[in-house]
């Protein structure tokens, strides 16, 4: 899988200026996604400096033969769901031709110059119809913390280490970087109180996850092995799980959250292929003493060596002060995607130890990824432990959760000696107020 | 909304013989359904007695005048998302057309015979392409029994009698009746062991459930309110959520059920209209002396006179044994829809009361409905408390949990003096012994 090749070479440069200057998009990188353009049709794109290629207009100029032209016509679609479902072979071909043409010297520049648009001249959608969306919660310090807050001497249940958890959530309401974000409306009970009352929610929070995309899916009843897992995965984004946390301590029992997340999750619009992370990728960090190992079918030699990955998190908040004083955003988290207790491919195999079939298109989101200490919590209920330790901003402003107007960006990025840093491009969205 | 027309006139007669015969499907009924012939593409049908009428071939013809010709050409594409999009007007007047189509009498019998198969000849299919599906919780028997397993004093969180408790499902499993079911795989954690094993379940179980489609949704955002809601609902059928008590009890804390539901669910594959289930609508039952009222937001006067169904819910089981000695399924339930402790109206305002987008072709399901004794328990964890009191079966069988080669098969009908009976057809399906 840890395939390093000429793609990754930290000596390849653009032809396009914007990609070389500590973009979070050099040549390297190559995501995809799907734009549209004035009135035309949204189609699939390959994002590069502040440029996206058109990748239909690519392939209507011959400019992809063999495997990356099927991979560049299922992209030319509305959705990615056919090119999430070619699998490794095409998405590679693809990466390997469009590396040539945007390289300096590339013999086909004057071609590519004509597919491309610059990015402030196009919208970014949803990159997939998502099936289904699953969100997991592998992040061990983030259960931790969140146990606490209820059970002080008891935070991690039993099945934590056995089972990656995971629950479905809603994917009509999953949204591209962005779109603003309503706050919304529940059911809310004070402990005192003794009913509950329709409100807006006064615990509004973001998650940082990491947000998978998958390709090649299995038949219903086919289980998916550990070893394979990995193969079924197209590429990965930034998630903002948005949360209500009083709307979910009043609903959450027994069936688990609802409505405090389903009003909107937010994604960072473009696929980070597993090809372009491939420099990033790290043994699975040791389990602490005395953990249990994972069951069998859990378990295997190459997830273990190479499955996890090192990847930098980010949340900055931008307040309406803030903005209007024309501050930079204050960084609320620095975390990291090592703090999962379970990868991505024990993720996927446990999704269908029973069976349950996955289909390309189909969203998995990591649950919030917090490091150990509180400079990388991953959610304010975290970073405040519950309210009780409001943030307090430059600007003389506190938070206890959020407000309205205020906008909550994720960025990420793959860093390592000797190679060019990957970005994930941002995830962002402010908070309207709730409609009454 | 409750209104009777002359299609629900119970003098009116089918020229095609079956549909008189107490059939599940005169012509008082009329659902809408996916059906496909030989290698033809899947496409809607309306199912009347044993024959399933092709609705673009009856388009085609010129069948359908106006509005209802909208309606027929909706319901000719591979999924009926676009048809049940379109709301109750366009679906009513193509309910009138198809009653006078195929009413004793009618004038253009010729072409409308043209236009059926014999249900043997066609396969029957999932109706619509989920986008989302939710799971609610509102059967109070259910939730009594099941809660007194784990807190005998206190069996309903209090939580529930204000909340339609609810939960996002799987959608990509859900399969149409016929389709087996596998036993799955998953982890299971016995009381008395240290830790848990990768095995098949033990306690496998159905659960009866009434499904509910989704028509004209809404923008997030943007809730609906209980008075516009029973616009948004597009028909009913019978669920079955095949359930793994034991993957379920050892995993679902703290986010809920996940892989102890998702392996599959079964369906019944005609849509029955609110239009064919007018005449069984009744009041709220009462809640009982002492419960809260419904917050504001989910308390609408016609929602209380007519929001509920008088539905007969039941269950049959038919082991390998009855088959093989020809005995007809025992059965397992008699509930009905009036043990819902919240209407398919309530369940629509709650899941949008955050602004969560519901589209066309979204499925609810309303959780298990039981009735408050023994003979109308929803699932077979109620009926044997857990395993205890295992059922006894004529053929000297017993039954704790489900066994291979069990088929289970769901039915419902509405009944009401004065009016034909309405039937759902069959929600069936038989297990398969695991793959380990």
């Amino acid at each position: 899988m840890n395939r390093l090749d000429h793609t990754h070479d930290p000596k390849l440069k653009s032809w396009i200026a914007s990609a070389n200057e500590g973009s979070d998009f050099p040549i390297q990188n190559l995501p995809i996604g799907i734009f549209s353009y004035k009135d035309a049709e949204p189609r699939g794109g390959v994002r590069i400096g502040d440029k996206v290629f058109d990748i239909f207009a690519g392939f209507a100029s011959g400019l992809f033969p063999g495997q990356a032209a099927e991979a560049a016509e299922a992209a030319s679609q509305k959705t990615l769901n056919t090119f999430l479902g070619l699998g490794q072979g095409a998405r590679s071909a693809l990466r390997n031709r469009l590396s040539e043409l945007f390289a300096v010297g590339a013999t086909d520049k004057g071609k590519v110059e004509k597919c491309l648009h610059d990015l402030g001249d196009v919208t970014l959608h949803v990159p997939a119809q998502i099936g289904d969306y699953t969100d997991f919660y592998v992040g061990i310090h983030h259960a931790t913390n969140v146990g606490k807050l209820f059970r002080p001497d008891n935070p991690l249940l039993p099945n934590y280490k056995y089972v990656p958890i995971g629950y479905h959530g809603r994917a009509s309401s999953i949204r591209p970087s962005g779109v603003a974000t309503r706050r919304p409306m529940g059911q809310l009970k004070s402990p005192d109180a003794e009913m509950p009352r329709h409100a807006a929610t006064e615990r509004l929070d973001y998650e940082l996850e990491l947000g998978v995309w998958l390709g090649p899916g299995n038949a219903q009843g086919e289980p998916i092995a550990i070893g394979e897992a990995a193969a079924s995965v197209a590429g990965f984004c930034l998630l903002n799980d948005w949360s209500a946390r009083d709307i979910q301590a009043w609903e959450y029992q027994p069936l688990g959250p609802f409505l405090s997340k389903s009003f909107g999750s937010t994604i960072s619009p473009w696929i980070i292929t597993p090809e372009a992370l491939a420099p990033f990728r790290i043994a699975q960090p040791k389990r602490p003493e005395g953990d249990p190992a994972p069951l069998p079918y859990l378990s295997d030699e190459t997830d273990q060596r190479e499955g996890a990955f090192d990847i930098e998190l980010e949340v900055l908040l931008l307040t309406p002060t803030m903005r209007d004083k024309g501050l930079p955003p204050h960084r609320l988290s620095l975390s990291n995607t090592r703090h999962m207790y379970w990868t991505v491919a024990q993720m996927v195999t446990h999704h269908t130890v029973n069976g349950c079939n996955l289909q390309p298109g189909d969203f998995l989101g990591s649950g919030t990824i917090s490091a150990p200490d509180r400079s990388g919590f991953g959610s304010i209920l975290e970073a405040t432990e519950g309210g009780k330790h409001p943030i307090e901003l430059v600007t003389g402003e506190v938070r206890r959760f959020l407000e309205d107007g205020d906008e909550i960006i994720l960025q990420a990025r793959g860093r390592r000696d000797g190679y060019v840093t990957i970005g994930f491009g941002e995830c962002r969205s402010t908070i309207l107020p709730a409609k009454r």
